[in-house]
């Protein structure tokens, strides 16, 4: 298995099962200079943390983590960043039956295939723990962005059937509530599905969306490397997730170009003199982005991890039925805004360094032949 | 600009301008012993050349592709294939006006802005152009991977507010239309649609699916090269994409984990002896392929290039408007068919290389060691 | 700083300064299914460890190695195995000095440079201690390999102007003295030479040879990512080395051809018919494994960490004289024998994965489409 | 076959065989708005080209370059940039007989093996001819790098037993005579030894040295992508390169610390205001360069195209004699001057780039997130 990391220039590669002695991970190519410490990555860490809510896992995930090398005095040094994060409370008992009857929905079984071995503890390697890695490396890229600008915040915006009124949308609200989502009129609704879907020991899908806000112009590199490609690979790559949109995203598939192509004006208060009138594009053409905020959406399904009877296998190919009775979320979509919003920090800040990287129209502003010290 | 290829190990790396001398690119990786002869790649070439029905732009483009190396007496050597497609119908003149004027929608402003210079003739790296050597070299894809049992295919399934009925689902029939559609009855719903769009100068947007059967077990790297993720990205950096979905796509976000987890029975008429009931996750699970086909789905936005006046600003950004003339398509979603089954393909053969790089348990299997040759 | 990993199938990224909480890394790519335990690794990092001779630093590292994933039950499970070493012998007080003042040789003046700040304890990342990581990883190539044959030695041939007698090559010889020399009747020679180098307060280089027998015909990528090119990066990213040949190596610039081609004749006795005369090649042509054993030498620089006084400058630009003081070995170059086996082996787990990947003559041979659980 | 591809952010993939239609390549990452024209690469191309001197093969190749795309008005877009050679004087006659006899010395046996299956005219990608698209790309490379100062110059400084006189090292000589050297004195003997080699049928290896100037502090990114290391692959992936040095190379291994390490001085005419006493490191330390001159040899084996009969096999391992009659160079080390600086310059252009990406101390000299058009 390799595939265990992403980005070209800020890069993230991790390691880890649910059920190990640790997960963590590898940050290269975050700049020297940049204050850092642990409490920057927690701060993220507890957001995404299980067991905060009644409406997310009781399994309790101290998840403390430690930063091992590329800090010196409080401040980066340019050398990559090593992660840890102990594995504490791993009832492994919990998992144990189903080590002989695959999960449907899960990744026990192509595992089994594909590595002819797997650690079945708690999903091992495809477990949603596996995230917790992502997003303290997603809290260095955030805060690496915050200094050019750059802010990124996710929300949910729908749950099964229950959707988000748009005019409500509140960012402060986000924190606020157990569902990160930005509609407080909402909160009553989500809190009602979520008591109906756990009482029927069932679960239910969601849908998020991410925004990054003073992206300058000119993030992206055409033609496979787009800024929108990547996004899409960051976002897909999260347990779950089925579908990404950017800007209008599926729905332009029913649009007319009259409509949907955003106008520009002049504007001498815009960094660049232009004003789009809309954002259909969801702040990417071509892409490379255009300055406008970045949107993208995702949807992330309803975990397989439930209490009703479901038909499937063992590994002689006996039929069986899975019930699974472990301690899960009922809406894995909820602790995902933080992963979100991580893998869109990641992809933004590799796209930093790789836009940093090129002069503009040469020679002008070209001092990259000077010593940096 | 880097960024220009995609694959780790069948990659394809492009180059050229829609009104440069050509365009082309260099596939790596495709394994020794291959049959291989232009017509190959000419057939899908062929299928996404707009000028073939009165659906698709006049601009005239016969994409003569020429194999430079990699091919000795009709079969693939195991070294690089360099692919060339000379520009013939330059009508330069048709874009002049364009060069003052930004497009609103078009990649044109970001470029300027990104690289401080653009070739404006036509879009020029940004056209849809471009995609005409991903269509080569994912006929090379396909014809590899066809040897294994896997064959891509991909169709419209709607276009507007148009949509297809899929119970009359038929393969063969989307070869029969100018639309790439799989359900005869929808042609005279689409073609009234484009008469409409095109007499008000307007455009639409559409949707594609595209499917890969007879892909085995196994394929899929976690954590970050997913299938799906790496399928994402792929789709996702076509020209004009602007949502994808794996299976049941954005739909997950509306469901119940009670309906959506992919049970499993007993079935020994299939290769690894199991049956999946439903196929909700689209043939990936944990980022592994299942073994069931693999279903994708992508929305294309309206073209941007319309008869209808749209504000937009010059390079001194002073306030114009813009109405581009030029032989554009109504819907570039329909030629976009082609392009999509290319980047499935692309993406199949990496990750089918990638599959076999590795011994199944071991040391079972391992013949890795002797000699190829 | 990103470049902290190497290999395309079988990667490993570092991270870790020598005077942080620890040192680290994850190995990606190792097939499931391989039997792997901690003592296979401290094999290896035991030999590279100092203070076990008088010969080498007096710098005590336990470096135990901790395996925090990717290995079940004893065997791995092709999941990314993360690597730790808690660094605990760390006097920093030691190093306060040469805070202040740059040590002509090492890294200390670029880093600050570069980096704008710089970790000085011990040489921070550009310290020696970085490839205690590599010698981790590279027992778990070491290993792959061993299961396909394939098996890895180095030897010290020469320090200073002393050099062996190939003549008196014993490759067990090379476990039985603290120079990892092949030649017994050499190391009366070495110990003298060491005595009278540590007392004048100064250091020595040495010249190393690393071969690898069993490796098969075919390993290798042509054009850029032959196997020698590869194997070069690898050997001389190691710190301290300064030069790499491959088979004949330098010496071939006074060759004649009738004297440096390597006859080939029938020998029904090779896995390939074919027995060479010579082996000036050392095992590669044309940046493919010939069959034959691969053989690489490597120069280490002395250490720069010397007690005799040298002009420097300090941060200020001020002139100053550097006398280094600390625990240091008088001939790194010893203990990089282990370092370059790893490099060797990790060098050879990526081509012999890459070497998997594709068929030989198609399609014969091709059983990659069939599920490998 | 990938591997055909070099760089991270400047990045050349070529293709092509020395008897197929055409060889070319696609260069990413150039910086828009450099000037560049045909003329730029041609003049490299032309000194690497054969048939200008008794000395080199009579082969006639025009090796006329063309630019295909990524050039706009005569000056680069940032677009890739497509280069294509076609190939013309293919007297494939000339190499029918070696079809059926493996070339002792040559890649055709390991190709055989490897691909089974290979384009046996001329050693197809095998051959020598493959670097004039390195030539062509190094050229661009050169032209980035001129414009910050860099300058790259490579010099044949030993053929066989014949070397210069370091002390007569005049740059300017190396244009004027048919073998790259700087030492005018050492032009008859040079032209001895050819003479004498030629006339017995025999060819003979030669050392080179590419050094570059103008590199500011800061090139190379550690651990394992140290500038060193890079430039190790760069140089060993030519065609019949067995050894690669930096700074003093292979005789560090018999020196010592106290005379080795590079003394540092205050110097104010400096850039950093340190000046260097010596220069074994060859401008890099640690993997990163220092700002003295880089320094890399390079020796390339005698080719194994000579009219002295040699032991070899068939394809079917039956015993046979190959004498090759070919037009060849007697020292194909010659013309590998341009090419090494080819492979100098992509790397250090590469590094230039990564350089470029990363702030200084953060956050002063942050002004990567303001637009660069």
């Amino acid at each position: 298995m390799s595939g265990n990391g992403i980005g070209l220039l800020f890069r993230l590669t991790t390691f880890g099962e649910s059920h190990g002695p640790a997960i963590g991970g590898v940050v290269e190519g975050c700049p020297a200079g940049l204050p850092l410490e642990e409490a920057d990555l927690q701060r993220d860490l507890d957001r995404r943390r299980p067991g905060q809510s009644r409406f997310t896992t009781a399994r309790r995930e101290p998840d403390r983590v430690r930063i091992l090398s590329g800090v010196f005095e409080g401040v980066t040094t340019g050398t990559p960043i090593g992660l840890l994060i102990e594995n504490t409370d791993q009832r492994s008992g919990d998992y144990r039956e189903i080590k002989d009857r695959f999960r449907p929905g899960h990744a026990d079984w192509v595992y089994q295939k594909k590595y002819g071995i797997r650690d079945y503890r708690g999903g091992g390697r495809a477990s949603a723990r596996e995230t917790a890695v992502r997003v303290a490396a997603g809290a260095i890229a955030k805060k690496l962005l915050a200094q050019t600008g750059v802010r990124i915040a996710g929300a949910l915006i729908a749950m099964g059937e229950v959707t988000i009124d748009r005019a409500n949308w509140r960012w402060e609200e986000v924190e606020c509530n157990p569902f990160f989502t930005p509609d407080a009129a909402a909160v009553p609704r989500f809190e009602a599905l979520m008591e109906k879907i756990r009482a029927a020991g069932d679960s239910v899908g969601a849908l998020l969306e991410v925004t990054a806000t003073g992206v300058p112009v000119g993030l992206g590199e055409p033609v496979f490397d787009r800024l929108d490609a990547d996004l899409a690979k960051a976002l897909m790559s999260i347990n779950a997730v089925k579908g990404v949109e950017i800007g209008s995203g599926m729905a332009v598939a029913c649009g007319q170009g009259s409509l949907m192509a955003d106008e520009m004006v002049p504007d001498a208060s815009q960094p660049d003199g232009v004003a789009f009138l809309s954002n259909h594009a969801g702040g990417i053409l071509g892409g490379i982005s255009t300055g406008q905020p970045i949107v993208a959406r995702l949807a992330v399904k309803p975990t397989s991890s439930i209490a009703i009877p479901k038909r499937s296998v063992t590994p002689d190919n006996t039929a069986c039925v899975v019930i699974t009775r472990g301690r899960h979320d009922p809406c894995v979509g909820i602790r995902a805004v933080p992963v979100a919003e991580a893998m869109m920090a990641l992809t933004l800040a590799d796209h930093w360094l790789r836009f940093r990287s090129r002069p503009g129209a040469w020679p002008a502003g070209t001092s990259g032949c000077t010593s940096q010290g």
